[in-house]
């Protein structure tokens, strides 16, 4: 088994923004979902919110904004992903993962 | 005073997506800033959550997820902070905001 990721620099975001060509919505969706099953199951992962857009014409249908554990942890899960061949994006999706840390927040700690 | 917009339609979630300049981070958290002081006045606003990317090289340097407790809500508040002239944007700074539904979480809800 792998080593555990240290967890040393703190929970951070992985926001991922998602450019859908029309029609691959619902192919898109179905692709996240594979993903995200896979990685529950990964050390320090925390949780996840899929956002889809009210409009139709919206730039970027849909953001997904997931919490773990630490940057180590979530490059670690991100490779043995790659590796398993799990994400498979419909022709034409444009994705741009990034990882955030909170600047400002008035909400209540998660 | 103006009516209180309806809240029927239930809580939505504005993405504000940042595409910043060089050299602008700054005065865009601080613009970002007198925006959030002004909406978090007005009826509907649940909070606000500003990220910012890790990495320097990120296509989108600034993420803001907020809560309303409707589209009529932020839609009120958003004419009310333009007639108000509250947001400077930087030059050249490409923002977009759009409003969105939860398609699947496994967060504890907010």
């Amino acid at each position: 088994m792998s080593p555990v990721p240290s967890t040393a620099d703190g929970p951070v975001t992985l926001i991922n923004v998602f450019e859908v060509p029309d029609g691959r919505l619902a192919e898109t969706v179905d692709a996240w979902h594979a993903a995200r099953d896979f990685l529950v199951e990964q050390p320090g992962y925390i949780s996840t919110e899929l956002h889809e857009a009210l409009g139709a014409d919206a730039r970027f249908s849909l953001v997904n904004v997931a919490r773990w554990q630490s940057t180590g942890c979530f490059r670690a899960a991100m490779e043995k992903m790659q590796a398993a061949g799990v994400f498979r994006p419909a022709e034409g999706l444009r994705f741009t993962p990034a990882l955030y840390r909170t600047r400002f927040t008035d909400a209540a700690p998660r």
